[in-house]
This record gives structure tokens, C-alpha cells and sequence, in this order.
């Protein structure tokens, strides 16, 4: 969300929510109880990076010409969203969401909340499945000059930011995936993602090469 | 699918595929391994339901005017995304994903493939979680003429056929939610629906009011 709004040269505020407290006004904004959640100035909401994203490409995006991270070709669009879709959707689902859940968000949550210590079974699980999704990386950065195809899209968007989550916490073995570490280096170097290279997470500091361009 | 494909009177011819069999033939249309997977004349592939749909929608659809499942007003576009994910990805991971699998694949596939009879702790948490689903779904049809707002679109078609799924099983407790229940007679008494109310899973025959267009 952050790289797109970016991209797409959209200021925004943006503000933190702990999702596992269930805020009832943030449940209003998003009945699924998930983020991001885009909202607009009169406060009218795009649920979710997927919703988002295709809001602000029909808006914005599509004042971009060149710049836009949407072919046009209707092939290329199915294959934009299949990329993004599997980095949002099924990346998140089988890799980061245990990562961060047992890594990050525990540490954060109160002991009634699930907070408490990682657990290494289900750590081990996600880099399993990690190991697989950056197999499946190496081969579409070896066949592609992006990861959808000819251009550059949303979806390197998308796999850069489930990928940079990631790299922060120093789970990623890119030398197990050359090419597509030269592709992330590329998408790293753009200005939209130097904001993502100043994040710090409370208690957590980043890997070593993280902000690193030349990793 | 099928529903979209009638809505928009685009011809298909329709293959089953057991996903779980993961034929390298079906893993090279659509990595992700599973269904749906639109195949054009072609050859080119459009995978899971949304995807194909926006492809649907922006080439059929558009050509649809007022009979277009996708409105043409932003928030209103979003919302309609919305309530589709809400049925096609997050209804269908917590209820119809682990229903189906334990009434209906597990006695499909060979023991070696994951078969055996359904696990009855799995089936109540799913039943526990459309309990859940069926209270949002009465109060989305109790506010809206249709379910993402004041015209029949895409999501109609989403929380329909995941719903056609369940009611074929018996599954739906529709006198818990009598709003729920008029809006999916409506949807239900469509021609696109016609076909899924013919359908017959081999050893299960339908609940007693699915075909019933007044149950």
C-alpha cells in the first residue's frame, strides 16, 4: 500500500492498528478486522491491499501513462493480479503471517491477547514453506524481466513489500535465490521504497543489509 | 464462475479437475494449483475466481451496460470487491473450505491422497463459523437491496454460489436468517442459475428444498 500510494505520488497519514484488539470503530472501517485499510478524506474505505490497489490504479493509476503499474493488455492484467494476488493472498498466508505473528506481534500482545514467547514448530513451518515460495520466486525473476512479465506492475510491488517484511527480520536467504535478489535489489532501489528502509519495529533492529541497496 | 459466464452469456465448456491429484497438466495452468481456472481459446489462463472475473467483467461486462455486474462508481466498485472477497476468500477459508473437504473430497480421493470418513471436530468449527457468517450475511441483507448495496452485482454471484454449495448439503439454517433468505431466492431464481441447480455431487443427493426456488 505504501509503495503504490507512492508510486502513484498520494500523500496519506498513516496510522497504527493493533488488530488483535478488535477496536469496535476499527471493525466499522473493516468488518473483516484486517489492514491495510485505505481511507479516504470523506472517509469512504478500500478493505485490503488487493481492493486498495485497484482503486488507486483506476484512479490515480490510470492518470499515470507510462507510469502506471497496470497493463493494459487484458493477459497481462490476469497475470499482474495472479503475481500480486499469490505475494498478498498466498505468501502472506503460508510465510508471514506466522513470522510475524510468533516474531513481532506476540512481543506486543498481552499474555490474554496470545502475546508470549515465538514458537519454534511454527517458525519452522513458515521457513519451510518460505524455502518453497522463494524457489517459485527464483524461477519467475530467471524467466521474466518483472516478476508479471515485460514490465514493471503492481506486482513487484506487492512481492517486494511481502519480501521486505521479511528481509528486515534477516529470514531471507538470498543466496539461495540469486536472480531474484537482483530483482529485488532493483525494486529496493526505487524512491518509493526508502520510507520502508527507515522502519524500525519497536526492540527489533533490522538485519544487517537491510537498508543496504548493494546487499 | 459459472454464474458470471451466464450473467455475461459467454459459452465454456466445463472440465473437473481433482486438485488434490496436483496434475503437473493443471500446475502449469494455474502454479497455485487450484480452482477456478479460466482457459481461453488460446490457451491463455486466468486463475481463481477473481481474477477471472475482473477479466469477465472487463471484457463481456463492459459491453453489458445496465446489465454490467461491476458498478461504474468507485466506492461502490470497492464495496463490491469487498463483499466478493468477503465470499470467495474468507467465507470460503473458514466454512465451505473445511466442509467440503470433509462431505465431499475426503470420500473422493483414495486414503494414500488424504480419503477416509469426514472429522467431526473439523465439520462443527466450520458450522461454528457459518453460524457466524450467516448473522453478518442477514445484517448485509437486511441494510442493502442487494448485497453490496442498491444493485445486483458480482457479489450477489460470489455469496451465492458459496452459499448453493452449502445449501446443496443442507447445510444453511436459512430460518436463522429469513432477510438472507428472500435476497437468495432472488439470486436463486435466476436463469444464470438454472445449471448448479441441476448439479448432483456422485452419492450425495441434494438437500430437500435445494432445487426449490420457493423453499
Amino acid at each position: 500500500m505504501r509503495l503504490l500510494l507512492a508510486e502513484y505520488e498520494q500523500a496519506a497519514t498513516f496510522l497504527e492498528e493493533r488488530t488483535w484488539e478488535r477496536r469496535p470503530e476499527f471493525l466499522r472501517l473493516n468488518p473483516a478486522g484486517v489492514l491495510p485499510v485505505l481511507q479516504l478524506e470523506d472517509g469512504e474505505c478500500f478493505c485490503g491491499a488487493i481492493i486498495a490497489g485497484e482503486f488507486l490504479d483506476e484512479t490515480a493509476g490510470a492518470l499515470m501513462r507510462d507510469k502506471r503499474l497496470m497493463p493494459e493488455n487484458m493477459v497481462a492484467r490476469g497475470e499482474t493480479r495472479r503475481i500480486t494476488e499469490w505475494f498478498l493472498v498466498k505468501f502472506e498466508a503460508e510465510v508471514n503471517r506466522y513470522i510475524l505473528q510468533e516474531r513481532v506481534f506476540k512481543q506486543l500482545m498481552r499474555t490474554e491477547e496470545g502475546g508470549g514467547p515465538p514458537d519454534s514448530a511454527t517458525i519452522r513451518a513458515a521457513r519451510a514453506n518460505l524455502a518453497n515460495h522463494m524457489q517459485y520466486l527464483e524461477s519467475l525473476a530467471s524467466s521474466r524481466d518483472w516478476l508479471a512479465g515485460t514490465e514493471i506492475t503492481c506486482a513487484d510491488m506487492a512481492a517486494a513489500a511481502a519480501l521486505s517484511v521479511l528481509d528486515y527480520l534477516g529470514e531471507v536467504k538470498w543466496e539461495t535465490a540469486p536472480v531474484a535478489k537482483e530483482w529485488y535489489a532493483r525494486v529496493k532501489s526505487r524512491p518509493s521504497f526508502r520510507p520502508l528502509l527507515g522502519d524500525k519495529v519497536m526492540g527489533l533492529p533490522p538485519s544487517s543489509h537491510y537498508i543496504d541497496l548493494d546487499f
